[in-house]
């Protein structure tokens, strides 16, 4: 008599506890060695997914593959095909491939899909969630004081790496389209925001200077690298791309970033009280992450990335919650807890989805260095844009990591047909490489300045 | 020039803040007519499920089909079918049905199943982590103080359900099998605890002896209910049942419940401080959640309810957690933001599959008001089972809720066969009445009793 029923919670269970688990021992290891837990993380997400890939374990062979999971789950969905038929027309031919559609074909297919699905979303909330709470430690006092820093900072740090990338490209693959390379260009715009706060918070100088400037400029050079990734799109849908096309879409960006913050200061201290005495239980709480998900949401309707508006949302909160209200429980208190919970998350199946087999082509690895360099230049040389009084080269390092904008960037371009796979591969190298870089060199160089 | 990519957190984002958003509004609404919250949330859930209905809201429009949603994606993914093939095989022929194919077939077919799939699994995580702080509020020593009590009217709340239910059918549908009784019966059997929980705690009462001797007896009665399962599936399966196969699965339990309990208490106090001088983060946070999803994990492995092991954490970590670390914030403190946000999850979204269109056929009506006159008798019958000093009445309407495990037994006897829609539909509105009633009745038993 073998139990007849299963809660299907039970392997999310599973993957959960894996996932803290893994990365809070992969945190701890790297902090006796005195580097930021977030790099832990990381690493101990890279080691687990190639282990599992090696030993065929089938969840996390598909898990690896990452959003191409969604996709072959949505295509199956939709037109009537098993998992393996979807997978075989996204996925492209070789050995990988194989292990995965081999995976996906057996009985605990539907379960990997559905955990992935899972596990996926709840690290997307992950990043919301951080880039709230970066918001909410950030205040619109300071940001304008370092604005125009960060604004020549995201400009230059834009504009460098773009430049370095299409010649990169022609030197380095003469035969690629204009489009391909200003993928490749736009790729290496965007500056992860997400890594970057992780990193500048583990180090312990979330108040510094230097983070208030990069992190200000991560979130202009996130708004621009999706300005560059609709230009480009449209440069390979439509073939031509309008100057008015491009204006309505800054002109939106902007509108909403000074619309969202200018009213929601506005009206925070309004509403909030008069909620609060209607009676209504944990006003703080679910106003905050309401707000968070609101304006993200409204980002991602009208293009922009949905972290911008978790951004903005903190920093209209920043200025009610911790000056009209200090005498209570801070909202930044009652969210650590969540915070420790489920921000790791992100980071450990950003690990996971590393494929260390890709690093066996030549080819990929040769174009992975160049796209490597020139990222890390790109963003060293905007560094001095940040100005006198600021560690130039803490700023460069600071907005070094790569990681979000420049794997959906990459994704698109692959649906776009614009990105072949060895790109693809060579991107995901530059991103763990720039995030892997910047931990040590963020804090040797922070080190330095406080000296 | 539209924009090209959206973040697939972006739906879920709404999807999270409407529940949120409605189950605070329904909360607040019933609080103010003295009602405990989670009667406005079952409410306002079932109010805004039946009129998306009615405008033929896609998305909502398959929520409602719970579980079933579950079942057709498993389906179109593991046979190559579309999404609305599966649920063609799946749902029952019928307006309601033509409406799910509908939406099924749309553009937000895959997106209402991704939505679906992670609420759910949220609101199973909501569960688990409920019954894991209802754990904590509990105590071992409690609990065996109470025990006997708790037992007594476990098992004549078990007892009672099953013979008035075998009874009832045999008069009311003389031509249905043994089996299909057997199963009617055993969906009788079952307390919900997380309603109950959730009635006590909004009445300020989770203290009270009621209070520990309701939720003893549903932990109890959910392991007798799941044995009578094992039982009743094995006898449709084979045909036959051996005393073997129930002894191995009672002792199962049994042993699961008792030797998890005593050796979390001896293993806890001697491994705990251990990890936190080894310096890792967060230590009471992980450490408890961990220990939840891992008892609950084994609970479902075992064929019990994953709710079981989530309780027994709670009991072990009670002792440990608030006796030995008085000093610092407690673990109770730390989970409280995550419960307001994740709790109502739960209780929203099984409002929300609250089909009001099935009380339009006489006979779901008549089998419903059948089923619920059984469903409350029994159970009133087992409330002067808890013995002298107790209010057995507000015991007996303690032990009213059914739930999450009637509702699990009734899906499982509709994959065997045994039980056809009229008789779910009649089982969903049996729930429903002994969750609405009980907050009000319980509210009035509690307050007689204290006067």
């Amino acid at each position: 008599m073998t139990p007849q029923y299963a809660d299907p919670v039970a392997p999310i269970l599973i993957a959960l506890m894996l996932i803290g688990l893994s990365a809070e021992v992969g945190g701890w290891l790297v902090q006796k060695l005195g580097q930021p837990a977030v790099l832990g993380e990381l690493l101990v997400g890279i080691l687990i997914g190639n282990i599992a890939y090696w030993f065929r374990e089938p969840i996390i062979t598909v898990v690896r593959e990452g959003d191409l999971v969604r996709e072959i789950a949505n295509q199956a969905l939709l037109h009537g095909v098993s998992l393996v038929g979807a997978a075989k027309t996204i996925l492209p031919p070789g050995p990988s491939t194989a292990r995965v559609l081999e995976a996906l074909g057996g009985a605990a297919g539907p379960q990997a899909v559905s955990i992935y699905w899972f596990v996926d979303e709840l690290s997307r909330l992950a990043v919301i969630f951080l880039l709230f709470l970066v918001g909410l430690e950030s205040s619109v006092a300071e940001m304008r004081r370092v604005g125009h820093r960060a604004f020549s900072v995201a400009v230059v740090g834009v504009i460098c790496p773009m430049l370095l990338g299409l010649g990169a490209m022609e030197l380095f693959m003469p035969a690629a389209t204009f489009e391909h390379d200003l993928f490749i260009g736009g790729i290496l715009t965007a500056t992860s925001i997400g890594i970057t706060a992780r990193i500048f918070h583990d180090l312990g100088r979330m108040r510094s200077l230097e983070a208030r400037v990069v992190l200000g400029a991560a979130v202009i050079d996130d708004i621009l690298g999706l300005l560059v990734l609709a230009v480009a799109t449209a440069l390979v849908v439509h073939g031509t791309v309008s100057v008015w096309g491009i204006s309505a879409i800054t002109l939106k960006a902007v509108a909403f970033l000074f619309g969202s913050i200018v009213a929601g200061i506005w009206l925070t201290p309004r509403l909030v009280p008069r909620i609060r005495r209607m009676g209504f239980r944990n006003v703080r709480l679910l106003f905050g992450l309401g707000l968070a998900f609101v304006l993200s949401w409204v980002a991602s309707r009208i293009g922009l990335a949905t972290i911008v508006g978790a951004f903005a949302a903190g920093l209209i909160l920043e200025r009610f919650f911790t000056q009209e209200l200090e005498d209570e429980h801070s909202l930044r208190d009652l969210l650590s807890p969540l915070e420790s919970l489920v921000v790791p998350v992100f980071f450990v199946l950003m690990g996971l989805q590393v494929k260390l087999e890709t690093l066996l082509d030549w080819h990929t690895l040769e174009l992975a260095g160049v796209l490597t360099a020139v990222a890390i230049a790109g963003k060293l040389i905007a560094g001095p844009a940040a100005g006198r009084g600021v560690s130039w080269f803490s700023v460069g390092i600071g907005m070094m990591p790569r990681g979000e904008v420049g794997l959906i960037f990459a994704s698109i371009g692959r649906e776009l047909g614009v990105v072949n796979d060895s790109v693809f591969s060579a991107v995901i190298l530059m991103v763990l490489v720039t995030t892997l870089l910047t931990p040590p060199l963020l804090g040797v160089a922070m080190a330095r300045r406080q000296a």
